[in-house]
Order: C-alpha cells, then structure tokens, then sequence
C-alpha cells in the first residue's frame, strides 16, 4: 500500500478497487450453496461465545448496566452493517476484550461522580463514541492507514499472542472462579457448600478440559482413518459447535441422578432481552443532553486511547485477515473500514452499547476457514472434469489441459485479477514435470496409474472464497442468539473457558513468534525439523544465537504488555505500547541486529521498498508455485504455518515470498542463499506436518540434503 | 517347534537349549550397566500396579484372608524363582485375573461348607494347588507345549484382546465405584454423602484421565522436538512411574486447602504386612491334614480348570514375548517353564498364597522395552566407531566396514546363532546399495555429508536384549513392595483405575485383530493407509470381504468369551472357550474360508509344513532384512505394529515372514504376489507411522506405487 497521506485519497481507492468487486462478493457467496455454512457456523460460535462471555464480565463490572444482551448486540448490529457496507468482508467484527476493560474503566470513573452516576453513565460514553468516532475520522480521511505496512509480522504477532494470553487467562480465571462462590450469588446456598463448591470445581475441569481436547481433536478430523469423507468433513466443519452441544448435554447428567443439585455445574447468566429493566439503556440519545458540558469535554480524554485501540486493532486485524499467503484476489480496504467503523461507534454510542472492531483471532480464522472452503470447491471441479476426461481415454496432457480449462471457469473476471496466463503456466509446469516422470505423456491415462484427487491436491494453489455472505450469516446468527438466551444459559460456563482456551491454542500455529520461542526449547539435533515443518527459513539464515536474543527481546516485550493489562486503570494504555513496536522496529532493533536478518525474521517492506504499491500481480506470481493441498486436512494445518517462508524453486528468481518487493536485494546480499534452495512438494510439506502431532520425524529431507541439494 | 509328545523330550529340549546361553543370559544383563533400569521400572510398574488392584479385589471378595500383601508376595516369590531357574526370561510372571476369579469362585464354595468354612480355605487351596501342579507336570513331561504351533495368532491375539478388554472393564467399573459408596465402609461418613461423593468421582475422572493421557504421551517423548535427547530418553522411559508420582502428588492439593477432607480421593486400601493378622495365613501347610479327604479329592475339580488356564496363559504370554519380529536370538523353553510353573503352584499353595502365572500385556511389553534397550546399545556403539573411523578420513566403504566389525562385537556367540555372515552381508548390501547413491564409495567421508546416526537407525535391524536381569531386578522391587506399602497407600485408587486404561490401549498397536477391527471402520479411500501404516499385506491379498467375514467372527467370538466372563460360576470355563479355537481354525475355518486367504490373515505353520523343526537360522534369515529404527522412537510404535507383515525386496525370493516355511505354495498360489513388492525403507515405515499420531498422511508410497514398483 502506498503511503500516502493526501486526504481521502486512501479511502477513494479502497472504495474503487472494492466497489470493483462488490456485486461478485454476493454472487461468489451465493454460488458456494450449502457449504457457505460450515465457515458460517464455525465463525459464529468463534465470535458469539467469546461476546456472550464478555457481556458476563461487564455486568459484573458495571452492576448490571451492561449485559451480554447489549454485546451481543452490538456485534450483530455492526456485523450485519459491515458485512453489506463494510470493505473487507474478510473482517469479522466484535466487542472484545480491551472494549470491555476501557468500558470497566469508564464505570469506576463515572459511578463515584455525583454529576454522572451510573444513571448517567451510559449517556456519558455516548459523548466518547462521538469523540472516538471523530478521531476515527480523522484518522482514516488523513491516510492514517497507510503506514499498515510498519506494523510488522514483530507488532502483529506480538498482538495476536498477546490476545491468546489474554483468552487463557480467562479461561483459567474461569476454571479457577468455578471453585469459588461468586461475587453476586448467596454464599449460604447448597451449592456453594464446600462439599459441592469442590465438586462443581472438578466438574468443571472435566468439562472444560473434555471441549478443548475434543474440539482440538475435531478440527483435525479431515486427516482421520475412519469414517466415510463426508462425515469427516462434517465433523471437521461443524465438530466445534458439536462439541460444546455434546459437552453441554454431558453437564445435564449428574442432574439427573437426583442427588446432584441443578444448579451443578453453573451456567451461564444473562437476562433475558425480555425481562423489565433490559432495555432501559437503548434510549440513551435523550440523556445525552444532560451529561454536564465538562464531562463532554473530557470524554475526549479515553476517547483519544478507544480511537488508538481501534485504529490499531481494526487494521492488525484486517491485516491478518489478509495475510499473504492466502493468496487473495481482491483488494484490502484500511482506510474506508475505519471510516465505516467511526459511523459505527456513533451510531453504538446513541444506543448506548458498547462498540464493536475487528477482533483477533476471529478474522484470520475466518479467513483459513474460507480457504478450505474454496479448496473443496476448486478440488472437486477439478476432479469432476479429470475423470470426465480420463472416461474418454484421454491422455495424461489431455486430462490436465481439461482441469486447467475448469480452472480457468473457476477464476473470477476481476479488474484486480492478473490474466490468469500466470496460473495456468504454473499448472502446465507442473503437468509436464509430472508426466514426464510417469512416462508417456500422450498415452491413455486411467485411475489405476493417475491417483485423480491425489495429483490435484498437489497442483492447487491456496486460494479463498472471499465473499461477503458468510460474515453476514453469521452476525444475523449472533443477533438471533439475542432472542435465543434461554437456551445459551443451558451451556455450562466451564464449557466456555473450554472453548476460550481452545481459541487461545487454536490461534497459535502460524504465528513465527511463537514459533520462534518454541524452537528454543528445541534440541539442536532436531531444529532442522522446524525448517522441514514450518519452512521456517530463517532457521537457516539467521545464526541461532541472534534468533535467541531476537525472540528473547521479543517476549520480554510481551511480558511487559501482559504484565500492563493488569494495571487497574494505566492498562488501558497497553495499545500505546504496542503502538510504540513501530518506531522501535525502525529505528532501534537495526542498531542491534543486522538487516539482512532483521529482514529475515521480520520483513519489513518498507524498509527496501517504500514506494511499490500494493500490486496484487506480483503477490500472486510469486505465491502461486507455493500450491499445497490435500483435501483440506492440509490446508488446516499448513496455511498459516508456512507463513510466507516458501520458497519455490520453478522460476529462475529465488526470492522467499515475504520477500516479494526486494527479490532482487536479497540475493544480492545474501550469496550463500541461492543454493539452499528447495521446492516446497507436497511430499516434504506432508512431512512436515506429521511431527507437529506428535508423530516421529519423517523427514526424507534431511538438513544435509536442504545444504546441497541447489 | 516340533510337535512330538515323547515323554521328557521337550524339557530335555528346553533345557539343553537354555542351559548353553544361561551364563550369557547375566553377563548380558550386567554388561548393559545402568541402563537396564529402564525396562526394570517400566515392568515393574506393569507387573506392581494391577497385582496391587488384583490383591485389594481379592480382600474384597474373600472378605479379608487374602490382601496385597499376599498377591504382591507371590508375584515377587515366582518371579525371582522364575527369573534365576526358568527357561525363557523374557516371560513375566504375576497373578492375573483369571486367578483371582478362580480364587474368589472358590472361597465362595468354602466358606458355605460347614466342613471347611474360611478357616480351611486356604488349606484347601493348598490341596487344589497340589493336584494342579500335577496336572503341569503331566502335561509338561507329555509334550502338551509341543502344539503352541496350533494356537495361531487367532487364539492369541483374541485372549490379548480380551485380556485388554477385562483391563478396559476394571478401569471402568473402578471410576464408575468412585462415585459410589464401597462396601466395606461405613456409608455415614462425612465423604460418603452425595455432594462429597460426586466431588470423588469428579476428582476420580480427573485423575484417571491425567494419568491415562500424559502416560500415553510420555512413552512417545523420544519423537517430541523439545528438550535434549538425554531428557527426552528418560521421560520415554520412566515416564509412566513418573506420571504416577506426579498425578499422586496432585491430588494432595486439595485437602490442602483444609475444606476437602482427607479421604478424598480415595487411595489404595491395604493392610500394612506387620499389622497383626497378615501373617495368619502363612502356615497353611500344618491345616492342610485337617481338610477332609472328600475335599482333598474334589480338589481336583477345580485343579483341572487351573491347569488349563495357566496351560494356555504361561504358554500364549510365553509365545507373545517371543514373536517373530523381534528376531530373538536365543532358543523358547516352554515346557520346562510349565514344569517350573508347577513347582511354583505346590510353592505358593503350601504358604496359601494365590499362585503367579505368565501374564499379559506385561510380558510382550517386556520384550518390547528391551528391543528399545538394545537398540539404544547398538547404535551407541556403532555411531561411536563410525565417528572414530570418519576422524581418521577415512572412506564411506571403510566406515562401514568399521560398523559391521563393531556390530559383529555386539553378537553373542552363541551355540544357537547361524554365523554372522548373514547378518554381515546384509549390512554390506545397504551399504554398496547407500554408498552408490551417494557417490564414490571410496571418497573420504565427514558428517555433513554422511549422517552417521541417521543412517545407522537406517541400517539397524531390531534385536533385543534378552538376560535374566530385568525380569529378577523388577521382582525383587516387587518383593520391596510389601515393605514399601505404607507409601503405596497413597496412590489413589482413581491413578490405577487411569493406569488399568493404559495398560489396556498400550497392549493394543501389533494386535492385528484390533487392527482389523479398525479397518472395518475405515474409509474405502483410506485403506490403503493401513498397508503403509503397519505394511499389513493381508489388505492386498485377501478380499475385503473376506477380511469382514473374518474379523467378525472373531470379534463375535471375542463377545462370547467376554460373556463368560460375566457368568458368575461358569466364568471360569472361558479358558476352555480359547482353547476351543484350536480346533475351530484347524477344521471349521478352512471349511469357510480359502486356505490362501486364512494363510495371509492367520498364518498357522503347521498348515503346510508340519514337521519343519523350530529353526533359528532360518528365522533370522528371513526377518534381518526387516531393519527399521529410529533412535527407539520408531520401535517404540513400530515393532509390534508390523507384526510379521514385513516384506523385502532384497533377496530374490518373495516372501512374508509370517509365511515362512511356505514361500514356494505362496508365489506360486498367488501369481499376482511377485509384482506387489517392495522394499520396507525406514523413510515408508516412517510415513506409515505419522498418520497414527493424528496427523494427515503422508504417503510418499502410494497406493498405486505399490502396485508397479516391482
């Protein structure tokens, strides 16, 4: 992206390249039929628990002003605007964690003034949305935005393990409470007796420990022995939401013996949007006027810290919503999607709900969800007009010229989109390569000699059904839970700090950060199998010892943010620290790491290349030799493992695709890279997810061989 | 074996055979040094908890005159006797199941007579014991061992199965007692009321849960990718002991609180073996002359029963240990180690202790942990000598060279083993083999090109350390037991219930009958996994509908032998159930399915050569080539998995190990056969293994590879 700071000019070209696009953000989300469902369904309780949960913790917080009737709201009501109006409809959006801890703060301010109350309090954050909302735009009309590309994989990953730190710890706070009487509850009840305090304790555990094992297990059935394909598929797309009917049914068994009491294990507790006093806040507009001229002035003070959060959140999220091994097609929008969001937390701010933004880690699993979707779709046309073809006794070229012919059908005509020559070249590479090795390439071809869905899992590249319908399913499905709160209040709370943690680990994969830590508790002998499995180049690029500091300073950082979120009210400032990586990365880590590793470990594209714009062409061209696949149960694992450390091997340029603008630097600085240098097969990609769950090492591709193999 | 019913012959056999190792047998075991505490600890874990769980059943059921104590005392007893004086020293001794279902079946019929009354009952058993023992003694003298040729892998890998399932069913009924009242306690206790007892069973689930899967996990640590080998090494191979330690540890925490009582959990109930009263029954022999003459002689009612069981038990557990792809070295002794067992019945009936028998999973697993061990050995010293020989510059021709000089050290010269010029030459193949792939035989070599350790596990076929030492060291530990019971009793019962299901799911991997099962289940398009998973060629060469027919009349079988189980007096007919196999696979089955088929799935050799003599040579010839290992984490998983199903490519025969003395009926029965071949290289072995740990599969050995390879 350019950086540019000429007003609007950042906001005119999202609107252009999304607008583009936007009829065939329906027709594309409409077409996938049924399937739409299982990212629908997946992202839906992925956003839904994590806001119902929250709504808990701010009733607690703000004695009952708040409820989880109003986040959910509020998730719904910007979700369903979002998804229709908004520019990436990859972005899903919620009230999160930091919206709630800065709602908490504003209470403890406004309650113990007599000129605000909590009777006036929500009126009070009316002024602040309007505040935030005119920050916001002032901050996307100025190409605030523009500077995306500062953000690096250092703040972004940094970010995202910050927030799966912050899950776990809900989540063991939960487990933990689930021993303890609650703040608001009787302590004389039966329940709360020591005996049963005890024992919905270790019912919890067991609940909660059952969702998480469980649905981590689920989400990998795709690679399962048994079963036929589509119930694995089923449980696969759907085995999440499953697991917490199941775990919530199980939690009705001791109940029912009799000597249990019902109100073991706990449940959750919200109103019902029904009962009196639930929708006393939702005319805050006429309040707004009575808020003393004072206060509205200083409502711009956590104004300026909300607009931080959420111009930082918002992008992060949109950011890996986005990354660039998913390979989109179509165009990002920062700076219209913070303009949308100012309108949105005015029109929250009137109805007296707090705000919604683009939250981590929903969006990029929304994304990954996406890509398996359009996979399944890609892989089963593709295989359709191979064995179409191969019935009429086609030879192996011939059969591949007719997947190349569905693929191209597949494509969508976009003004963005390259001419597809590029993928079809690739795909022809690959056939002949491929068919030169199994012979003749124009002899007549059956099953028995050409594994159909096999090869073709081989050949797709990574691509996702971006589409608009999906986000919007889901937040009306959020907005449904609304009216359907009498049957969320069966799930048990321990299920939820189940799923919380299974959202803390399922975010993990992928992020280099994490990776990095885990790779120092690696034994020499076997780091190279995190270059076979994550592809993880700078393991060889970067000397070992300045990986350590690197990761060392780096989770120090993190400790530090973790550490200020616990700082009764200076935690609002955490967006500020990680705000402050920015300038840190620029001009102080250069001074203690080289650049050429610098650039390894965190490639920063503005740091060689500042003026390229953003060119979808050139993502693509690069990208697209990075094809891996097979049937989605790869797909589930490797997208976000591979962070952009592939690299390919076919052209004659080598270059890692994180690398993209500054190909040419890179080979030129680094000498010793061009003969370590390897095709990422679907073999060794295979090989290398295997060890990740807890399989020995299966690697044909030793580390003497990735030394010598150029 | 031959199948000769000469009086004396097999014991003089037996003894012949092991009498020339018998000195080899220690300095073996010494010469391992500190490392065989591995195995020792693992079995004695094994062998301690179940007898520990059988000893406290066994109080319940006899109402106090058999405890622990006594159960721990004769498994120490026999197995010291039985490692120092028995025939094969890999076979573990303990008292099983089936033991104390037969002591708890009589006890209930003496204590009703007047005549014996629980008083006598262990006089009684004193008499029963004697009649069995000579009933031992008649069928070992008369050869009855001669026909474990007929009890295929039909008989036992079902009674190893069903062992599993009784193991599955003590864990089950013990968690579900948790949450009930025991018997023996007064039900008024503060930790017998509802809310106390389902906070038991809770904490019970959490506990048995932690156990069974953190043991599961640690016995795979080799493959992890954290920490140094050396930690690794030590948490595969004590990390069952220490997950037991850790998990008894956890569940001090809550009765540290203070409001949890001290009885929960539940923990082991013994007595101390000085309290007054343990003694008591030690001096059976001077009551036995009290039992009256009528119930000596009905006695032998009962002994008939016990005599076949512990026929069939000593003898399946015996011929477990010593499967084929363990490529022992040294000569099986099973009749004179049915001689010995009657030794130790009149023993153990004399000081009225339940008697101790060859049991299952324990002494497979036995095997298995000293194949780990002598793996470990081997490589240790093969690496080292190749490091030395790569020192001096030397080529890869002379590195290996070096290797095979170090692992001709490594044999025991022994009067059974074929001169090592087999083994020998087989390493010299892979070596030519290796070496023309990698270039000049005759270049200097150094490691970065040339991965020793790599290539050694590559090289290395599985042995195992067969010695006495293991199996006297955990027996005495065992003895230690009784005086170590005050610490015991704080291992809570849930941990054993835990431990019970891990024995159970560890006994499993190699049973190809539970493989079969799972292949039943398993989706059409994936089956081909299960060739590459455990190279399970019977997928290839038998109809899958036969293969269905087959495993469900087995599993049907399997039901009805778990039945009896459940039958409270005819119960103890269902060793007779298993010996009922024998004839079913000798004259029904061929009725039913072709002789080809039942070959490949129940190789059964004295089918089709019934005089050939038990031929070590031959044995070995045939399964060195089967070389597989990977720093013990692949035998970990790997030996029993390819149970026999091994084939190569090396020699230009084609054969299956299982079929051994067949080869010639089988390529000529099934033409097709000879082009279905291909060599089992550890890079396939390994790929087969990873789809097990969950992750997706990785086949770089195809389906239709397999079938043009050749």
């Amino acid at each position: 992206m350019e950086e540019t700071f000429v007003p609007f000019r950042g906001i005119k070209n999202d609107l252009r390249g999304r607008l583009s696009c936007y009829k065939q953000d329906w027709t594309s989300g409409i077409s996938a039929g049924v399937r739409i469902l299982a990212p629908t369904t997946y992202i839906f309780f992925a956003s839904a628990i994590p806001v119902i949960s929250f709504g808990e913790q701010l009733e607690r917080e703000t004695d009952g002003v708040l409820t989880a009737v109003q986040t959910l709201a509020s998730t719904a009501l910007c979700g369903i605007i979002h998804s229709i109006l908004g520019g990436q409809p990859l972005l899903i959006l919620g009230v999160a964690e930091p919206t709630v801890i800065m709602y908490t703060f504003m209470f403890n301010f406004a309650k113990n003034r007599p000129e605000l109350g909590s009777k006036l309090f929500l009126a009070w954050t009316g002024w602040v949305c309007m505040w935030t909302a005119i920050l916001l735009f002032l901050l996307a009309i100025l190409g605030a935005c523009s500077i995306i590309n500062r953000f690096t994989r250092l703040a972004g990953e940094l970010f995202g393990l910050l927030i799966a730190m912050l899950f776990m710890q809900e989540a063991i706070k939960g487990l933990v409470g689930e021993f303890r009487i609650p703040e608001r509850e009787n302590p004389n009840s039966i329940e709360f007796q020591p005996s049963w305090r005890f024992a919905n304790g270790m019912f919890a555990l067991v609940l909660s420990f059952g969702l998480l094992l469980t649905s981590l297990r689920s989400r990998k059935a795709r690679s399962w022995r048994y079963g036929s394909g589509s119930i694995r598929g089923l449980i696969a797309d759907y085995g999440v939401p499953l697991m917490v009917l199941i775990w919530s049914a199980i939690s009705y068994i001791p109940a029912g013996s009799g000597s249990v009491p019902k109100e073991i294990p706990r449940r959750l507790f919200s109103p019902n949007p029904w009962s009196p006093g639930a929708y006393e806040n939702w005319t805050v507009i006429k309040d707004m006027l009575n808020v003393p001229v004072l206060y509205i002035i200083g409502a711009f003070i956590p104004a300026t810290m909300i607009a931080v959060l959420y111009y930082f959140d918002h992008s992060v999220a949109s950011q890996l919503a986005q990354q660039k091994e998913f390979n989109l097609r179509k165009p990002p929008s920062f700076h219209y999607d913070l303009l949308l969001l100012g309108f949105m937390v005015i029109i929250c701010g009137l109805i007296g709900i707090p705000p919604a933004n683009g939250v981590i880690p929903q969006s990029p699993m929304h994304t990954r969800s996406l890509a398996t979707l359009k996979h399944q779709l890609l892989r089963n046309r593709l295989v359709a007009a191979a064995r179409k073809c191969m019935r009429n006794n086609a030879s192996l070229g011939q059969v591949y010229g007719s997947m190349q012919e569905a693929y191209q059908q597949m494509q969508t005509p976009l003004m963005y989109q390259e001419p597809s020559a590029q993928g079809l070249k690739e795909l022809k590479d690959s056939t002949i390569q491929m068919a030169s090795s199994m012979g003749n390439i124009n002899a007549p071809v059956d099953e028995t000699v050409f594994d159909v869905e096999k090869e073709i899992d081989d050949l797709l590249p990574v691509e996702v059904k971006e589409q608009r319908l999906s986000n919007l399913l889901q937040a009306i499905i959020v907005g449904g839970c609304v009216g359907a709160m009498p049957f969320l209040k069966k799930i048990p709370t321990s299920v939820l700090w189940g799923y919380f943690a299974f959202m803390a680990v399922e975010s993990l994969p992928g992020n280099q950060f994490w990776e990095r830590i885990l790779l120092l508790f690696t034994a020499p002998s076997r780091r190279y199998k995190v270059l076979v499995e994550y592809h993880a180049t700078f393991v060889e690029t970067v000397p070992f010892k300045t990986i350590v500091a690197f990761t060392i300073f780096q989770t120090v950082y993190l400790l530090v943010c973790f550490g200020i979120t616990w700082i009764p009210i200076a935690g609002v400032l955490f967006p500020l620290m990680i705000m402050l990586l920015v300038p840190v990365r620029q001009y102080i880590l250069p001074k203690f790491f080289k650049g050429a590793h610098l650039q390894d470990l965190d490639a920063a594209e503005y740091e060689e290349a500042p003026a390229l714009p953003f060119n979808l062409v050139t993502e693509r061209e690069l990208s697209r030799t990075a094809s891996f696949a097979d049937g989605g149960e790869i797909l589930d694992g490797v997208i976000t493992r591979s962070r952009g450390e592939i690299k390919h091997v076919c052209s004659p340029k080598v270059t890692s695709s994180t690398a993209t603008p500054s190909k040419e630097f890179r080979s030129i600085r680094s000498p010793q890279f061009s003969d370590k240098i390897y095709s990422p097969r679907l073999s060794e990609l295979k090989l290398g997810l295997s060890p990740r769950h807890g399989g020995p090492m299966t690697g044909e591709a030793k580390p003497s061989n990735l030394g010598k193999s150029g």
